[in-house]
């Protein structure tokens, strides 16, 4: 029985999402699995532009209720850190128990990407964490993203790939996707 | 019998975190429930920074578990949307069938958040949609945020309140999370 394996990630947002998320389908089917992608399926017309987002919402849900996997593109988007949409789906893929394994396209870690944010005026407060000029503490603990990502993706035996894409293919360079599928299928295989 | 409140946000990044959690904790007591806070628990010691930060999201995910519903902060964290370590947590609660409410601090939406951080330069691609010079669309929903958090929030009868603080109270003005509770509070009432 092929394992379905959901795509998650920003790539709906690019100009050209049904090409990247068609290359990235070809690529799973290659690798013996079946895609399930955000977008695949219509979504029913509605009065309003809220109800279109409700309907969406739905549709992706029950994809990943219906898929044996994920694999997230958890490539830092629009700021320092992760896709928040991606984040939700890699949360819920993570409680229902499926294989939950993610990648990133840029190297640099999270504690570099927040000390980069703040331009590295960073302090150290009394209780030992390390702040922006905000006050906010900066997770350090050697990992991609915020530990419930990292946490939730390890903790179940998945892997968090990390990537070095040129900064104009952070979204269209598929050597992390591939290498994701790469260590899912030799898992499933074993 | 209480329900278990987990208060998901990151309020834990605060410098005054201990304070703000406590106060979110006595208003939870105070509504009648029993409040499920991340950093309530101890953490075991490790060899590591990443073991450090795994144990942590292990006991997150436990608190989860044990809790009957969420209240998740998704103010904007370090740029234009929620955290991603709440927006995790949110997704984890959906899928467990948890009772999720969430609150921003923040009034303007996700669509005009958006427009901002792109400086206004917006235009629209053939396929209707509103990109940035990116190129990566803007997702128009009349939402708070990405259509899997709003729509996992308002699908399950959940309500995601929009407050209004000041600048300078972004992570600690209570109005918006008081009224999540009280509408918490009305619903296990009824």
């Amino acid at each position: 029985m092929q394992k379905k394996i959901y795509l998650a990630g920003p790539d709906v947002f690019l100009s050209n999402a049904r090409d990247i998320l068609g290359q990235k389908a070809d690529m799973v089917r290659a690798a013996g699995f079946i895609p399930l992608c955000p977008g695949d399926l219509e979504v029913p017309p509605s009065d309003t532009k809220k109800g279109l987002g409700l309907a969406i919402s739905a549709i992706n849900e029950g994809m990943m209720r219906d898929a044996d996997a994920v694999i997230a593109n958890l490539t830092p988007f629009r700021g320092v850190a992760a896709d928040v949409g991606t984040s939700f789906e890699l949360g819920f893929m993570c409680a229902l128990g499926k294989v939950v394994y993610g990648y990133t396209n840029v190297e640099t870690d999270h504690f570099k990407r927040c000390a980069d944010f703040y331009g590295g005026a960073l302090t150290r407060s009394p209780d030992g964490r390390i702040r922006g000029p905000d006050g906010l503490s900066i997770e350090d603990f050697d990992m991609v993203d915020n530990l419930m990502l990292d946490g939730g993706i390890e903790s179940r035996g998945g892997i968090f790939v990390v990537g070095n894409a040129s900064e104009d293919a952070l979204y269209t360079d598929m050597q992390a996707f591939a290498e994701c599928l790469r260590l899912m299928a030799s898992r499933y295989a074993s």
